[in-house]
């Protein structure tokens, strides 16, 4: 056995999220048929960094499997990304130790969030960004984003109904681009990992401050109060992407 | 009865074209639904400054149409906007005088086409670029593509089975841009007008001289011979946009 990771990129607008399920489309099921396929019908799973939910996009999620041959790497990246489904891409693939987990070993993650502000509203952006046609204040937005930075417990950015105890999570950026033309914001998290839907959280949170109806200075006291209901609402999936996931420095040079 | 002028953008990708037809979504026949809904059901036609084909998108597709009541510009944009579906936006209206003809009184089209040339491709831009994923010596096209400008019959870079006669265009603007990052080329078309499948053929040609297989001096001996056969293979739809139309500037100022 020989243990592959990738880099691959999705469009998940026609994926019912990255994880296998019963019903609906995902990234995993696809790319588990590829590698069948190519494995002369033998089954082969697929670990991912994380799951991403219906919707959300990946310019860089990171996978790993084991292949019972070992292949050149560019064959091996060439098959997958050419026999794959069009809305998924592999653009890297390397041959990795035993022991590398592409979950486990996870050391930071970068998510992006686009936003659409401008009107009337692309109808190419429709699926790649989410749309706030509301007034917003940037300068607030600036002023509330180093507050999220460090580490602290992030229980009111998780939306309720996970099964992970520990909340604390170490935000390293926090930023967010004007594209030249005005018409799009760029929200960029890094951090240690993420809860379930805090990224899209808390892009809902910072829109509400730009719009004014939160103070600019709110976050520390959200953040201290460890409630859901203390911060914004739920961005929807549709602006947010898996961007990168990094490893140990001594698993990347493998 | 007051005649309205609109400047409309959609993306190409769910449409069987902009022209209604007896079977498959259009652009026309869904922006008259929603004008006859806001109309008390009372049909109005919509006429556009040209057809676009099966997966063509627009930026600045423009259309008129004849509505009993004048209502305030902003408001009917605002109606049009918001209850046209998501792939179609409304980006200005205004009243232009009876005579206006949003087909007969083109002075100008502008068309894009993207292709790109990244590996591997993007998931992206699968409906919005066309993908040349062969070798590209992009100094052959920049050589060919003044040999286009002019006054010219485009009987070889027009599809067959068209029922126009006079194939004599006269083409202002002929160039190619390549994006920041390398990934992707836009070719930029402006003309008095475009023969059928034309910009495809135009893009298809190109690409065969600038991957080596067709002289870069060849643009003047394909006009010449007046043949479909001696001009290049037609691209794909999904890299065309109409980005814009301009009328005569009498009527554009009303």
């Amino acid at each position: 056995m020989v243990r592959y990771k990738a880099i691959i990129a999705y469009d998940g607008t026609h994926f019912h999220g990255f994880q296998r399920q019963p019903k609906g489309r995902t990234v995993q099921e696809e790319l588990e048929k590829t590698l069948a396929n190519i494995n002369n019908g033998e089954p082969i799973t697929v670990f991912g960094s994380g799951r991403t939910d219906a919707g959300v996009h990946a310019l860089g999620q990171v996978i790993h499997f084991d292949y019972p041959q070992e292949r050149p790497v560019e064959r091996m990246r060439f098959a997958l990304d050419t026999q794959t489904p069009e809305d998924i891409a592999v653009s890297a693939v390397e041959i990795v130790p035993d022991t590398f987990h592409a979950r486990y070993d996870v050391q930071e993650k970068t998510y992006h969030f686009h936003v659409q502000i401008q009107k009337p509203r692309s109808p190419f952006r429709r699926h790649y960004a989410s749309y706030y046609p509301y007034p917003l204040d940037l300068d607030k937005i600036r002023e509330a984003l180093p507050d999220l930075l460090g580490t602290h417990d992030f229980t009111s950015f998780c939306a309720t109904g996970g099964s992970i105890e520990d909340k604390v999570r170490t935000i390293y950026q926090a930023e967010m681009v004007v594209s030249p033309d005005g018409k799009e914001l760029t929200f960029i998290f890094r951090g240690n990992g993420f809860l379930y839907k805090m990224i899209r959280i808390l892009v809902g949170t910072l829109l509400k401050i730009g719009n004014g109806r939160m103070p600019a200075d709110s976050i520390p006291a959200v953040l201290a109060q460890k409630d859901r209901n203390a911060a914004g609402p739920t961005a929807h999936p549709e602006g947010l992407y898996l961007a990168e996931v990094r490893y140990k420095e001594q698993v990347n040079k493998e």
